[in-house]
């Protein structure tokens, strides 16, 4: 029993991808495999609302929570706490609390905190839902499931046999967090990371890891290249220099491409900076798995929506 | 026959409690508890559309109208003129004219400007309906009504036996003054309000009432405390000192609370300053009614659109 | 075959009112006219979702497509461009690539730039639908098309017979140009077109029409007028001098109305600044059909978009 499942080991809130159980894990790709065949589930959630918290922008993960919601036929309530001037000083709890008492079941909060939205899972009213939509640089675990997903649609489900590359600034990201968890739990043959030295984090989350900082040596034979977006704050933090440099030692073009495995697949969860950490050539290349990764992105939502809320 | 009922005495706007029949407002609150007990009216509203024309922003009070929209199955659609540039010069009323033309029935109106909802229902299409979620330091019935909805609750309807305390900037607030025309209506036994001097109306907002400045002699026996929140701009316009002083003076805590009946309730329309006009000790406390409040308001306005909106 | 009509010549896009074939729009009017006489279509889109994505703010626009939406049953997702933080550099295509990959196939994009909306559906998919909601000063079709069924209500679809008189910026208008497009698709008698010299556009946007810089002359015995929106920003690049002078010169007055034919109509796309292109007295007289024209905006939103995305 955690925050996140109960005595039984069922899912009650989604917060991180870390310590989540195998069948779990696995149940959730194979409904969100069902949804992106097109499976049908509108009566799901009907009367069921669902309301995105975000307590920082970001518009696509929104849209893509709303289109699922959408699907399962919840109604849809947003609540843009980081524009919002009504918050008032008013704490995120006291937020939660006021939403839910509107009958509000389910959360999608993103928060720049870490162990933002596991704070306010361990707040809500019993019978309240939580998903985590990204919390500071901890988790994103609906990016790491639609990235999962993505994998086993390219590899059959076949994890142990192949090699993961994930590049960029690690350090900050709780993308590769939860990448990094879910390719463990799923028996990743061998995970690597590449990225400069001051962007990659410590041992704690690199266990297991292979780590390289030359991206041309990194490539070497991989079945997939999961790209990281560069964020503009670190070159004003002096962590990275140009773009052109970075672009020079850590880009992903066609001709690095060719280093790693034949028919090596791409990922990147957007939104990219073209030119920068990703070519147009291979951004919209064969080997570019990066619609497929929205679209799943939605049916991975959908899943983890109606596991959690869906009347059983 | 007023600007909100009709010939027959048939509500037709909701602008103000000031002068609403005690029938008709006895009528809206047994429907919200029907719906706080959890009817189902999801067809109600089906095909009607209810727009929420915000002149002035409020998170909170649009999710309310816009869940309780959703149980009633109408379309919902936000016009945030506070923040929208393409209103352009436009007047209110142009705007709520043009909304009017695309089909839309109901509007949720809140506005900075006193008596300003009234004035567009005076300039509305016959067949149009709105509701005033909050003008100036005018109205705003639908938050005096779920106070009385959550005054009932506890005290089973009997509200002449009993005593009822407003604590704070009455002077300002459009909360005090829908929530003293609902309590004489529904004939409170006492009305007690209590704040600084400078904060408080005259005898026009006020007759009937017993005055307080002191807030320890002001709870003696009360049995209901329905605070209001400490707008910070009274500050910076000199009419309050620092917070620090607001609080010791009016700031409710649990061991200013004994004095009050045993049993009493204290309520708070939110957004709570805490450790201001409430400590968290009394905000969390088992006699605290605010999660009951905003619960009540989704019931509440459900039944003031369903009575509004749906045909007879 | 264009880009907006298929091999068939069935319309896939609206883009342009330009080359529309006179049986694709006349269709569309009728039925946009039974929208307008209350036809119910609310399974027509039921699962299908519409992405307002709008570049360049518009409430209205965005309300009027919204509300078209609903009515056709379809699920609505918003994605405010102009102000989200969250586009963050990515380019307009890949904002549309991302959004259709969730399985949003209906498009209502305004946008900045001339022929912005065309280069998008350029690049969407097969089976994606646009509609340009109005884009840099190319085209407004959806515009046109009400403009065009409030005339055809008012004269009965004798265009051939009518004269027409256009008013204000020509040059910057978006409005003018589709309603010129339109009205010469559907044999309008005259054209007429008046404004200041430096606000009218050249021979290539105004070929066959009647070009005037006085406006009683231009007047004289027309059965339509057409203002146009004064942007304020004209007198900011010194196109226009003052408002006063705008208004003596080019300001619909009930004076200079009574130069047109005996029951001629007025229209303007709104927002109307009052005042200045037209007086309180014509905006709200028995011949303005402005609301009118906001009613129809609807009803041909709803018939646009029923024709491009129900499924046959």
């Amino acid at each position: 029993m955690t925050l996140q499942t109960d005595a039984d080991g069922r899912l009650v809130h989604l917060l991180t991808l870390e310590g989540l159980p195998r069948p779990v894990l696995l149940a959730l790709l194979d409904r969100a495999q069902a949804f992106a065949d097109g499976a049908d589930a509108r009566g799901a959630l009907a009367g069921t609302a669902v309301c995105t918290l975000f307590f920082e922008p970001s518009t696509r993960t929104r849209l893509s929570f709303q289109r699922a919601s959408q699907r399962l036929g919840a109604d849809v309530l947003g609540f843009d706490a980081a524009t919002s001037s009504t918050t008032k000083g008013e704490t995120a709890t006291d937020t939660l609390r006021n939403i839910e008492a509107m009958g509000v079941r389910g959360f999608v909060v993103r928060h720049p905190g870490d162990r933002a939205v596991a704070e306010l899972a361990a707040a809500a009213a019993p019978g309240t839902v939580l998903v985590n939509a990204g919390d500071g640089r901890h988790a994103h675990p609906t990016q790491g499931l639609l990235d999962m997903l993505t994998l086993r649609q390219a590899f059959g489900g076949d994890f142990g046999g192949r090699s993961f590359l994930i590049v960029g600034d690690l350090l900050h990201s709780r993308v590769a967090r939860s990448d990094l968890h879910a390719l463990r739990t799923l028996g990743a043959g061998r995970i690597r990371v590449c990225g400069p030295r001051q962007l990659l984090p410590g041992e704690d989350v690199l266990a297991g890891c292979e780590v390289f900082h030359d991206f041309d040596a990194a490539l070497e034979g991989v079945d997939a290249v999961m790209m990281l977006r560069l964020q503009r704050e670190r070159m004003e933090e002096g962590l990275v220099g140009s773009l052109e440099d970075y672009h020079r030692d850590y880009g992903l073009t066609a001709a690095r491409l060719r280093r790693a495995a034949r028919g090596a697949v791409v990922l990147h969860p957007g939104p990219m900076n073209r030119g920068v950490e990703i070519t147009d050539e291979v951004a919209d290349g064969p080997q570019s798995l990066v619609l497929r990764q929205v679209a799943n992105g939605v049916a991975v939502r959908m899943a983890v929506l109606e596991t959690l809320l869906a009347r059983r």
